[in-house]
C-alpha cells in the first residue's frame, strides 16, 4: 500500500481506538503519519539520530551575534566530550549524536562521532559577497546526504538535524526570506542574544545579500549566494532521510531554513517532516506555516544543536504507539450513547 | 541543604552551562526544581509510576456525559489487559501503570497492577445528595496514599496520577468550582464530547451541588459533598509522592482537581508539582492559574487516565539531564563578548 493508503486505513482505526474522538489532539495525527510513512498500521519508533552540522559564517566580522566566532570550533570539541545540551538531552531520548564538520574554521581531532567534510573554513561574508560557489554548495549538500547514510546504517529509525555555527541565524534568514519571498525584518530575530545596535546590523546584512539574488534563480543557487554551509548539510540530510523514508524532525530556525531549502528541492519531503518546536526567533514560524507544520512544542527553547527536534522525539514514539490500542470491539467497551 | 537553598545554587549552575542564557526556556526552570526537590545539582529521574484512580459516579443518571457508567468498568478490564492509551504511553516513557480500584460499579478480578480499596460501588449523585461521607472521603485519599506507596517501593522515581470514572468531569468541575470560588459555567466543560443539551445538564447538577454548599467548609467536608472517590484519592496520592519527595505530574481536569485538594491540605506539595498539559476542558486552567504551574505540553489532549503526564515524563527527565552540561569553564567555551 502507499502513503496515501496507509494514512486512510490508519485515521480508520484511530476512530475504533477506545478513546473519545479526538481526545488525543495534535498527536492522533503524528501517529496516522508515522504509519504511512512506515507503510504499516501500528508503527514503532527505535533509537534515533541527530546530526549537528556545523561551520562557520564570514558574516560574523559584520557584528551580528552575541558569541565570538571561535566558539564553533571550541562547541564542537563540547559536543564530542558530550558537556553540551544536544549531548545530555539525547541521551534521555534513546537518540545518538553525530557531528559533521562541513566548513568549522580550524582543524577538529578525529572521533568516531565526527564525520569530518570541511568544504571550506566558513563561508564568505554574506553581506558583501557570495556565501560559496555552487559547486561547494553541492559538497555540502552531499556531505550531508553521506552524514544520514551513517546514521541510518548504525541503526537510527527516525532522524534530526542539529546546527552549530556562531552566525547561522544571520545565514538562514537570508535563505528563508529568499525562499519565502519575505521581507529581512520579517526573519531576522536575535539569535543567541544580540542587542539593539547588533539587531540593526544583522537587519542591514541580510537585505544586502537578498539584493544581490535575481528572480527565478534556482533554490541551490539561492542557498550558495546566502550560505551557509551547514544548512546545505541540513538539506541533504533530509533529503537522504526521506529517500530512505525515515520520520524527520525539525528543530529550530536554522535547521528548519534547511529543511525548507530540501523542500523545494524535493516537494514530496513535506509528508516525513515533523515540527520538534516552535523557536521564540520569529523567522521561524513563517517556515512552519509553509511546510503546514504545526509544533509539538512550544517552551520558549532558542538554542539550536537540535536540542528541541530531540525533546519531541520520545512524542513521536508515543505517538506511535496509539495505533497499538485496541479497539471497543477488541476490548469490549461501550462505545458513545 | 533545604529546598530553597538547592533551588538559588542550581540557578547559580545554570547561569554558567554552555549555551546563551535563558535558551532552554521553560526546561531550565523544570531542571531547577527537579534538582531542589532531590536536594542535589545534578538530578536524575529513573522509571516513573502512573496510577489511575478509577470509580462511578452517581451523577451520570442526570445524563451529563457522552459515555454509559459501564465504561468505567470496562475500561479497567482495559487498563488491566494493556489496550487503552495510559498503557500504550507509558510503554514509550519507562512508566509503570498501577489501577485503584475505589468505587468503580461491579467486581473486578484481582490483577497484579489492580489495587483493590473499594470504598463505595459509586458515588450518591451529587446534583441531589452527597457524593460521600466525610469517612468514606477519608478512606479514599488513604487508599491513594496506599497506592503511591506501592508505586514508590516499586522504584518510581517520578509520579503521576490517572482518573477513570464516567461523570468525572462534573464532580471535578464542582469540586473546582467549590475550592476557587468561581461559577459553574467558567468550570464545566464538555468532557468525552457531550452536546448542547448535556452540557446544560451538568452545568445544572454542578450548581445544585454547590448551592448545599456552606462557607468556610473543610477542603475535605467540600470534596466529601461533591465527590468524586477517584478525586480523593488521587489528592491521596500526591500527598504521599510529597510527603516521599517525589516530582509529581499532573495530567488534565480531575487529575489537577484532586491535586488542587491536596494542595489545600498541604500548601508545601506546591513546590513538588509540574503541570503535564494544558487540557481542553475549561475548569483545567484556572487550576494551574492557582497552582502558579505552566504547562509542559499543549497538544490539544482531552482523554485523561494519566496520558498528559505520561507523556510529559520524558521532558522531566531531558530538563534533569540540562544540569549535567558542563560549564563555560569547564569545557573551554568562549563566553558572549
Amino acid at each position: 500500500m502507499g502513503y496515501q493508503e496507509v494514512l486512510q486505513a490508519a485515521k480508520q482505526r484511530m476512530e475504533r481506538l477506545t478513546k473519545p474522538p479526538s481526545s488525543l489532539g495534535h498527536l492522533e495525527e503524528v501517529a496516522v503519519r508515522l504509519a504511512a510513512i512506515q507503510g504499516r498500521l501500528k508503527p514503532e519508533l527505535g533509537p534515533g539520530a541527530v546530526v549537528v552540522a556545523a561551520a562557520d559564517h564570514g558574516v560574523v566580522v559584520e557584528g551580528v551575534s552575541a558569541y565570538p566566532q571561535e566558539v564553533t570550533y571550541q562547541m564542537v570539541l563540547n559536543f564530542l566530550r558530550g558537556g553540551a545540551a544536544i549531548n545530555q538531552l539525547a541521551q534521555a531520548a534513546d537518540c545518538r549524536v553525530y557531528v559533521l564538520d562541513v566548513g568549522v574554521k580550524g582543524e577538529l581531532p578525529d572521533h568516531p562521532q565526527l564525520l569530518r567534510r570541511k568544504v571550506r573554513p566558513g563561508t564568505g561574508n554574506l553581506a558583501r559577497e557570495r556565501a560559496m560557489s555552487l559547486d561547494e554548495a553541492e559538497r555540502a549538500l552531499l556531505a550531508g546526504q553521506e552524514a544520514a547514510r551513517l546514521a541510518i546504517t548504525q541503526g537510527a529509525t527516525v532522524l534530526a538535524a542539529g546546527d552549530m555555527g556562531i552566525g547561522n541565524t544571520t545565514a538562514a534568514a537570508a535563505l528563508t526570506a529568499a525562499l519565502l519571498d519575505l521581507p529581512s525584518d520579517a526573519v531576522v530575530g536575535r539569535g543567541t542574544g544580540i542587542g539593539e545596535e547588533g539587531l540593526r546590523r544583522k537587519r542591514e546584512a541580510v537585505a544586502r545579500a537578498l539584493s544581490r539574488l535575481r528572480p527565478g534563480m534556482e533554490p541551490l543557487a539561492v542557498a550558495a549566494e546566502v550560505g551557509g554551509l551547514e544548512l546545505l548539510a541540513i538539506a541533504g540530510m533530509y533529503l537522504e532521510g526521506y529517500r530512505q523514508g525515515l520520520p524527520l524532525v525539525l528543530d529550530g530556525f536554522p535547521v528548519s531554513a534547511g529543511a525548507l531549502l530540501a523542500y523545494r528541492l524535493e516537494p514530496r519531503l513535506k509528508d516525513y517532516l515533523f515540527a520538534g518546536h516552535r523557536s521564540r526567533e520569529p523567522g521561524h514560524r513563517y517556515i512552519l506555516e509553509a511546510l503546514g507544520l504545526r509544533p509539538l512544542l512550544d517552551l520558549d527553547l532558542a538554542l539550536g544543536e537540535g536540542t528541541g527536534a530531540v525533546l519531541a522525539m520520545p512524542l513521536l514514539r508515543a505517538s506511535a504507539r496509539i495505533l497499538h490500542m485496541a479497539t471497543f470491539a477488541e476490548a469490549g467497551v461501550s462505545d458513545r450513547t
